[in-house]
């Protein structure tokens, strides 16, 4: 199986029976009712060698990594983040090399309130990280999948690509720009938007951009039971990745992954005062259609395109 | 670091801040102050050709251990499981196999209320799975390690030895009776007798023999500041441990892990209401003492003992 095909195996063979259950398996994260609140749960795993190299990474880059990629799942439901569980399996626990990686962590999410407070730990030949995010919103507050609707606006937090062309170059054996280092080692997660596309209740689904825009949005869409159209020359692309001797900058910024963008759905209606509510720019890069499939709109000619992106399991 | 060195370590440098947080690094679990409960939060992780080889294990039995070892983590605080995710890193995405290892989660948890309801995959050369478990007691009803007091008796809940039994009979090449096997492969939790112990505030300190007796031991008077004296002749070991032709089966007994076992403390005016409560036999194996260390009372001698076990680190 792919992993894609792991998932939809699980969302119908692992169907949760509690009716505290809001959703289980299927979304960025899973939502519990609780009395006051929804509880949102997320875990993300980090794998040494397949994940992330320490060729580029520090073990203190890997801690923020690690924290990023979970807090920007909880952004993907409009979540605030509160507390996280560690599972470390490592080598050798060498007190400076874990500190520092600890520290990654404990400062990543403290800039986003949260705390690590517990895990365990393992010896093992590689790193093989995994974390474990709480968080919440009000009862009846989260952002899901499966809410977009014919119609509805397409948008992207911010431009794409810049993390898949860090890897690229130095797969390459060549030194990124700063930036571009950045995105890839130390990302930024979209808590604070995340937030208040849910509080005013403006995105009808979002999603994280983990493993690619076009992957991330045939997800979206097939919660949804939608399709989409997507304006080629809206997409926006990160400025030094156009730099780049590229054939096809928009390649990256397409199929790349790991840009931990927010990508959501906005009803028209709504459009207007998007971006005056979220106080930023964003980028509006298609419309949803009623029919499932994606679609790629260039030089005036309409295109399917196939969800390409980033699987651990596809060979 | 050994772990106990790294698990101070973390005690020390990483005291969570938050008000909610009651308990974090240092007990089975990690505690928070919700507004009607507190939420109990654990994570174990289990990795191939350390924790387990697929030469003894089914995936089906992969998977019950992995929740067991959890669900004990629960037990030893007195919590009631609610839901579960995985994190599981594995070479292939076999559907088969997948199928049966989540199963075998999934019955597991069953048993005890839970569930399984998301979680994370990706592709590892070996096995590493993750489980982190939720449960809850009533607020200020969980036991911490940290409760005992010079007097309390001390309480094992069953035979020991088992699991380490059939580990070791494996490794030299021979096939364990089954209860050996059961012990090691499907334990039981005994999350029953630890909500027992929590509701009517029998225990007052408690943790889960998963490292051996004596680590787990050193691990509660640790924490709660005092000793111990254990009577050797006290010490439950399993009818099938004994039967085996081993220089010392009390070795297993007391340095075995895996047993899944409650260890608790009770004061010792309750200690005569106890098996009554709990509709069971339990076992009285010695006393906890003023000064800090581990003492083994034989044949009316009293020697120091140090406190082995398990330790993943120790070289």
């Amino acid at each position: 199986m792919t992993e894609e095909e792991f998932l939809k195996f699980l969302r119908q063979k692992f169907r949760p029976h509690s009716r505290e259950v809001i959703c289980g398996v299927g979304d960025d994260c899973a939502v519990l009712d609780f009395p006051d609140h929804w509880l949102l749960l997320t875990l993300d795993t980090f794998v040494e060698g397949r994940h992330f190299s320490w060729d580029y990474f520090t073990p203190y880059e890997v801690g923020r990594r690690l924290a990023a990629a979970n807090l920007s799942d909880l952004a993907a439901m409009g979540g605030k983040p509160t507390f996280a569980l560690l599972s470390l399996s490592t080598p050798r626990l060498e007190e400076e090399r874990i500190t520092v990686f600890l520290e990654g962590i404990k400062s990543k999410l403290a800039l986003y309130g949260a705390e690590l407070i517990g895990g365990d730990t393992c010896r093992h030949e590689k790193w093989v990280i995994s974390l474990t995010l709480l968080g919440h919103t009000p009862k009846g507050g989260a952002v899901f999948r499966h809410g977009a609707n014919p119609g509805d606006l397409i948008f992207v937090s911010r431009p794409l690509g810049a993390s898949a062309a860090a890897l690229y170059l130095w797969q390459k054996g060549l030194e990124p720009p700063a930036s571009l280092k950045k995105a890839h080692l130390d990302p930024d997660p979209e808590v604070t938007l995340g937030a208040i596309l849910a509080e005013n209740q403006l995105a009808s689904a979002m999603i994280d951009v983990s493993d690619g825009l076009l992957l991330d949005l045939e997800r979206l869409c097939e919660a949804s039971g939608v399709g989409a159209e997507l304006e080629l020359e809206r997409i926006p692309v990160a400025e030094e990745v156009k730099a780049l001797p590229l054939e096809d900058p928009y390649s990256l910024a397409l199929k790349g992954g790991e840009d931990f963008a927010l990508l959501f759905t906005v009803p028209a209606e709504k459009a207007k005062i998007l971006e005056q509510l979220c106080r930023r720019k964003l980028y509006q890069i298609g419309r949803i259609i009623p029919s499932p499939g994606l679609f790629l709109l260039e030089d005036r000619t309409r295109k399917p395109i196939a969800p390409e992106g980033f699987d651990h399991f596809k060979v």
